[in-house]
């Protein structure tokens, strides 16, 4: 089981455990067939550079829409992983860097992986490393740059690399080719029905009664299913409201509604 | 009532109550259900941040016409906050910065933020700090990035933060992602018929008898409501010309066709 | 008399009447009821400033063809407001500034008129100092944020300020939200049949049997009626070139063909 | 007689005599009514800085084919002015030059000019002082800026100003609005077939049996006319190869061709 | 036998052949006609700078799909060609570098390499060291101009110079003029059905049996041919998850749906 | 006889003759009466500059296909011209220049050239100097501003000054203004199919057997005719790879395919 084994994780040598923690705060619910299918090709991609000769170095894209999980299944990817050096690269601790200072930050943290017999580079919200934004578009060409030469680059002979990106934005990706040097791109799922409705009964966020109910109201509405994480901010937002853990019916509505869901 | 809390509101210990009180000189006048609903959802979102244990950082957007009362509603909501630290970020304190010295302001002003257990941030019309133009368009990339990494970024353990951003520019923030990584958005109304009409008698403008007439006058003229800054400045240039506090009917008229109302 | 009160003006403290006085060398002729309706709305938009306890800064736009007379009109306003502090911003005394320089030079005015307990400030032809050429088109950004933000800054309790910008690209104005930022905006007229009559007679510039023909000529080739300041350098030229005051009329058909009007 | 007139022109202080030569070495050739015309417009134009009270500052734009005369023009009229300051202001001085030393050179010129009570200076090749390209467009919007205020800003008074442009581009000077900033425009004429005539005659290129058939040869083949430069090159290439002064018709022919006329 | 060759190439005086042999870790298989012509093709190359007095400088450019072998192929032309000087440009060597570092430090190269008689020079994925994005696009023209330059200039009397280049863009290649500086552009081909083949027996993939439904598989999908990079990943994937190194039908397809092929 | 006159070449004061003579390794091969002309031309124009007194300067630029031969061309005319002082600027000597070191470079040349009483500037490959790419497009804008300047500004009193530039972007120098101030425009010829006989013939590259079988190979495959320096190229791969000097026919066809001919 997934969700157990991250519970169990230990403190280990180089690995920001507690920084990793506060990316999946509110656990991984495992939520559908797709969402498992998923979490079993990346255990399997992280056993592979762990084991094999011939692929030192494996590079993964996750992408899917916002709020989906991704950052929060990289970070579970990593603390189970049991490498002795796990590093997220994220554009909170590069606020205001110039492109240069960017640059050298992400060198070092592939230096520092590189001196470790396996070792764990995640790269959190690429667009955001990239300063992408869609008017123009704009985003930082080096950054860029850099990011599609280490991604290719081998590492050292006798030391393992795993590199996982995150993404909501896989067209872009593909048009940086980006997509094309990483080895393999996965798909984190949005919610559908009935990932809605196991979520719902995990959290135990509405009475048995009204769970077909909630189920279908928020299935109604959302064309390309339910990100995870705006479902758990909705039921904290009715719990809130109506001051009971077991959320009525009526809150859920009037929350949706605020939230624009 | 909102309007009457906003009056009783006390010096608190990292709040610059002076600076919020200017942004609301006209007052708060309660002038239709749905501008009183947006009011309350705002006051909803505070309690929450302050009260529930999972969402230690909720951010919203408040939206609407220029003048339609933005800058007003977000500074009304920290002073009634009772929360210990409120700073509001505006352009106006920026003049002829860097793109460098607006983040490391910004940056400043979340960590000092993050040191109090609660706080509001205000975000007064963000358009304005991203210096953006709709010739270009243009504006500064790396505020904008740095502010989509602030928004986003979880507060220190223990630690509460509510972010409130104004903007008349919503189609704008939609394609910088802006509006992604707010929580909520919520629509300032502007004036319709029955608003105009209430603010009229509220602030005693016109005298009983003329006051339909005026109504209806205002109400033609404009089809996406009237915001409420431009009746005011309206009413007192009226008064100024007429030398009298209840205006007569004519010029109202008259001044109207000078502001090209 | 509008003409004749500015002619009375005395040198005030902080006021550089010279430099007013030159922006209106020829005067200011009163040409018809268009151009004497702005006038008057003009005058009352300073006295509210000067009276009005709610309406502290008011901003008014003056816009009008090349010629027309926006900066003579904005001087004459300077001029006979009795404010105790004047200033022009003008690109004249910014050429070859850099951007930072600019906005610390306007800053700095706008600091110096909130010292006075009443201040106007001109922003003259302001696509001038905002660099602005069509081709691209090109501006200056900062210049434009820092000009956006100053003149929807109030001014500090107690201070009045009137702020007059003058234009003749209305249009670019308006896609720069500029003129969303002004509360007031007023069209400079040109001269129709009747104002070049006007002026012709004002200035004797021909013979009371030639003043016909000479308006018709000047009437007909103009589609948007004839700047002021073209009419006279027009006179000017004939004069030069009859050596009389009173040009004969076949000297002004030859004058505006070489000013190709 | 204009023509005349240059070669009497003496040494004057603050007056580069010898520099304004350089541009009119083969003298000024009167090639016909449309060119004598403008000449006598130019000359009125000076005198009138010259003498009215009213015009302390005029300015005029000449604008034609490549290798019309402009600059040739332009240098005569400022010989024949008997001005105590006349400067050309030119891309050949800023070879290199940095956007900012472009227009500390030009703001240092019309400084030196103010000086003097009466002064004429010349910018020649405007495209080419604004570093203009048609690809793009691009050129240095500073050095626009720079110009566009200082010919439109009045010199102080009892100081008489003449400014003089020449520019092979007058569209791009429109969209630039310099055509807007400058007084008058007038339009150097290439040569029509007289003119050739005239031209031919005056140097005594042809024989006088040949002078029709060249004349007919060298006005059929272009549509716009024939810049004086380029028929003056003409020659001298068709003298050279055929050793003699009077060239003979089938030396024109061949050298054309070369030439791609 | 080409493959053959490469095994017994000694170390040389100023070549790294560890770097070079790292960038064929997994040998180069000949698989099929069109790849032996087209090693045929460069080897009579490099043989004619060895030999020829008139050619001291021939330029090649291998472009082909993303991971065809390209670089393989280079490094081994490199290793076999017994040359004294052999360098490999490669953007990994220059993260972060300035357009001018970067500059400098392929002239060094060239540099060092005028000075051995006889030099290999290799500039792998141009398009990186380009920095190349095809979004805007953006690449550095300073580092494009200097490399037209470097590839057409002749190295000094007596030297002898080959220049390989790879590429996987090479539409790019041609709209920057790369394609004309290269003498001869040659395309490393994809793997068709037969050469698929050919990999899977040499490298003893699967079963005897199973070959030719393997081959199917794989020829099936993949309209322009399989990269053999993909190939090897591939097959490296199924035997980490098999466990065994003839790998089973069954785990060839699974891998073959997480890698999208 | 031009390529006889080129041998005899002595060195001569301020002269690079080494320079030069690399630029014309392989001779120059007279292969046809447009060619022929064409260097008529040039040298009569050489000799105008050295002789007449009206025109101290002229400049010519020599376009035509990719190795059409216009640097041997040029570089032949200047070996041939006896002038004291012939420079080649060419960017293969300004690799990694700043635009300013560029433009100082060339104003140096410039500069050198005046102090000659005749000279010679070659302005070799325009559009690598001036950074060139069709992508965008993108230039060095203040390089042409600085080459359209001094290709315009005549040389001191008494000196004589020869441009010639080579380019093949006839298109691109033209809408950069650059063909307008060369005096003359010259086109360097492909070969046509007499004038590849006439090269195979001259350099015994066939047996006289296979010279029209060879002719006519290569006249067919090129629409525009065949540069004289692929030719070269190609015979010289033939000759090396049969180890004949006199080529088999079979040998032509296997490299005219490996060239893309
Ligand atoms: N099955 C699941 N997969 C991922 N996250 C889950 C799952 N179940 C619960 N969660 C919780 O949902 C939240 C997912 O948020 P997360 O920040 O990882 O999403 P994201 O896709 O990275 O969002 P964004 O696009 O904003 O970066 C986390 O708080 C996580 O603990
Ligand atoms: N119901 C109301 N809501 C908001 N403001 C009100 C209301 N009633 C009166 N006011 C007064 O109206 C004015 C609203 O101006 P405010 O600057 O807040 O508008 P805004 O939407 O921020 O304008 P802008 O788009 O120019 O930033 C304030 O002076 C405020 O005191
Ligand atoms: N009624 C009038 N209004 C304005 N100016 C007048 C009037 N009558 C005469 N004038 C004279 O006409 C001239 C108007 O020129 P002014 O520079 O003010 O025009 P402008 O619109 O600012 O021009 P520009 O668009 O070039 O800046 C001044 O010299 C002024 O003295
Ligand atoms: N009537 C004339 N007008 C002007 N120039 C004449 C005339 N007759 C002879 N010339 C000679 O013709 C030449 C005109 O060249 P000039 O450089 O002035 O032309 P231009 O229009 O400035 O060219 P460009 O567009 O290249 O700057 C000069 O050498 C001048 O002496
Ligand atoms: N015939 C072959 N040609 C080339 N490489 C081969 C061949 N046979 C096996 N290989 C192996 O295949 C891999 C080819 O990868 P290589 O990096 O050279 O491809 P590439 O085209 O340069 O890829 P990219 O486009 O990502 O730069 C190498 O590991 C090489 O050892
Ligand atoms: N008639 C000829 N004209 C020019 N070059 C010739 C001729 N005959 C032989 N050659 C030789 O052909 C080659 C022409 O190459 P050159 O570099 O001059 O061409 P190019 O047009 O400048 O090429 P590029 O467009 O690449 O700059 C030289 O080696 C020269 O010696
Ligand atoms: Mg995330
Ligand atoms: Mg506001
Ligand atoms: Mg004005
Ligand atoms: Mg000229
Ligand atoms: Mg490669
Ligand atoms: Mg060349």
């Amino acid at each position: 089981d997934f969700e157990h084994a991250m519970d169990e994780v230990k403190p280990a040598f180089g690995v920001e455990s507690d920084a990793l923690e506060r990316h999946k705060l509110q656990g991984i619910i495992p939520h559908g067939p797709e969402f498992e299918h998923m979490i079993k090709t990346c255990k399997t991609l992280v056993d592979q550079v762990k084991n094999s000769e011939k692929t030192p170095m494996v590079t993964m894209l996750l992408e899917g829409a916002a709020g989906s999980g991704k950052t929060a299944v990289a970070a579970s990817l990593g603390l189970e992983s049991d490498a002795p050096f796990i590093k997220l690269i994220s554009a909170e601790n590069m606020v205001g860097y110039s492109e240069g200072s960017k640059i050298s930050y992400m060198v070092k943290v592939f230096d520092d992986a590189y001196k470790s017999p396996f070792s764990i580079v995640i790269l959190d919200d690429i667009e955001r490393i990239l300063e992408y934004v869609s008017i123009g578009p704009r985003f930082s060409n080096p950054v860029l740059q850099a990011l599609l030469v280490l991604l290719k680059k081998q590492p050292p002979l006798g030391r393992r690399l795993m590199c996982i990106g995150t993404t909501s934005l896989a067209g872009v990706m593909e048009s940086m080719e980006l997509t094309n040097v990483f080895n393999v791109t996965l798909n984190v799922p949005n919610l559908n029905g009935q990932g809605v409705k196991t979520v719902l009964e995990h959290i135990k966020a509405v009475s048995v009664e009204e769970l077909d109910a909630a189920t279908n109201l928020l299935d109604d509405t959302n064309g390309g299913g339910l990100p995870v994480k705006k479902l758990l901010l909705l039921v904290e937002m009715a719990r809130q409201r109506s001051n009971e853990q077991v959320v009525p019916f009526s809150y859920l509505v009037e929350c949706m509604q605020d939230l624009a869901l």
